[in-house]
């Protein structure tokens, strides 16, 4: 029985770490690797190109994050690193390696545990990172819970430098992942576009990083358009009005729309998963392929064509 | 009502993350701080002492590692942060900081998560070492998942450096957390002294930074004496021998193998949870406080009194 037909159980704890350390390639390190100590001691040693570094943790728990009906383990594995290389680009900074901590079902196909390493290897690799350790581990659902690292440009950019008479502009894509869960959520499968922008966030990566320069203030669109505004009003101490005009409804979200009875708008401004980024801006130095989407003016709080945003602001966890 | 009378879901997502940030005291961060950036941004900025860094990450699931009758937060916080902090001491170099991704279930009272974060920081405070950041989500059961980093010192130790004719030495408690799971596994809450030890490892950090200087090899012992042994003459590629008479066996022990009709010798060779720590050393240079068990020589695998260990060699997950 080759490890793919097993289940983990029957493949076992190390069988399992050696068949996962295999998938994500990082078993033979070469001498030019940052990576000094790869998986299988006590830690992995990276050398970084900065005694500075950044780190950011995200976790993805079965049935609350993802389905299985619904996403396949690749699916999960992209969308685990992408979240947390997104943080790490959304500070100015450039990845270097991620670590993998999995719970795992005694009766999980071990395949779908290996598409998972698939899936982070296959993000990883678009910004040249390395998976360089882990820990597996018992579960009685799946979870995913990847940690990344990463070496600052000489300026970090937090969310904390929006100033008055700034712009901001988005990157990437809104909406589109809360139209995906929406469309996944009644039962359908597709429109395709929606569903596999709920299953994988598409990140230009390089559209962040021709923001560095500029930004003055950058975040990545977790929680929601709404939101991460909220969080860089606060910790700019400035007020953003956000236009909707500005944000362009794509023809599957007008379509999911007027399918499901709900406005599109909501998505774009609530929706988070797509991992797009929200920067502040001197007016003459948008990047290319941003798009101004609001300004920066004094105050406090977020204001959406002029008024109080009705309704949440994004996905909170245990919301009543 | 306060948050500690409060459930999670009553608290909510980000009055948790405030509470949780709250207890462990990086809010507010100072000039001379390591953390140049804390906790509410995308990513944790931090400054290290080296341009390597040291990373590890390990995952605690309840009722897999812990039962809420058994463990409190505190206790589950300490051994979480204790298993973190122990694997990055093995490779010869010292924590700097730690993230923290926390499934909770809606129901829990807020009160157990803040315990989980005040053990954490209980434990990090021993070493100086700071949580940085993190996050939460919601879970059907309580997973806590830890990320150290660390900055190496000029040699890393790795499993990997044990030179026949060396002896293999141990630091620390072996058997006492496995001996306190079986107390507490057949329903028993006495003697206090081992199930306080499943609780809550008792690590030495003094001790293990006393063989910086001189181990040739050094790894966390997690999964068991005779486990860990294996691995270490593996990467060396030796032969490990360890001798049963060298280990003493504590009264606790002693007393609990009789009562329970178990070989307490078991616990010692087995016992993972306690993260004692194995080195090889010179003969004359063994620290003190460490006690030779062992000798390295030409081969591969390892004995036990000259024999091969007869019986699982220390504790796997999915285990038919």
């Amino acid at each position: 029985m080759s490890p793919s037909d097993m289940t983990v159980s029957q493949l076992g704890e190390f069988g399992l770490i050696d068949a996962l350390t295999e998938v994500l390639g990082t078993s033979e390190l070469g001498p030019d690797s940052v990576v000094l100590v790869g998986p299988g001691d006590d830690a992995a040693v990276v050398q970084m190109s900065d005694s500075r570094m950044v780190i950011s943790t995200d976790a993805m728990v079965e049935n609350v994050h993802f389905k299985r009906a619904w996403s396949s383990g690749i699916d999960v594995g992209v969308r685990v690193a992408a979240a947390n290389l997104s943080d790490i680009v959304a500070m100015g900074a450039h990845p270097t390696a991620l670590v993998v901590a999995l719970g795992v079902p005694s009766d999980l196909p071990v395949e779908w545990a290996l598409d998972v390493a698939r899936g982070m290897k296959k993000e990883a690799d678009r910004l040249n990172v390395v998976v360089v350790g882990g820990d597996v581990v018992a579960s009685p659902i799946i979870s995913v819970t990847v940690t990344a690292i990463g070496a600052p440009r000489e300026r970090i950019i937090t969310r904390a430098g929006a100033q008055v008479g700034d712009v901001v502009a988005v990157a990437g894509r809104l909406g589109w992942a809360a139209a995906g869960l929406a469309v996944a959520t009644r039962g359908f499968s597709s429109p395709r576009v929606l569903v596999d922008a709920h299953r994988q966030p598409v990140i230009d990566y390089d559209l962040i990083q021709s923001a560095f320069d500029h930004a003055h203030a950058l975040c990545d669109v977790s929680d929601g358009l709404v939101a991460d505004a909220s969080h860089m009003a606060k910790a700019s101490q400035v007020q953003i009005n956000i236009t909707t005009e500005a944000l362009a409804i794509a023809d599957p979200l007008r379509d999911m729309g007027l399918a499901l009875t709900e406005n599109p708008m909501n998505w774009i401004l609530t929706g988070g998963d797509d991992h797009a980024f929200l920067g502040a801006f001197d007016q003459a130095n948008v990047p290319t392929g941003w798009t101004v989407v609001g300004q920066v003016v004094a105050g406090s709080g977020v204001t959406v064509d002029g008024s109080a945003f009705i309704g949440p602001a994004g996905h909170t966890h245990f919301a009543q």
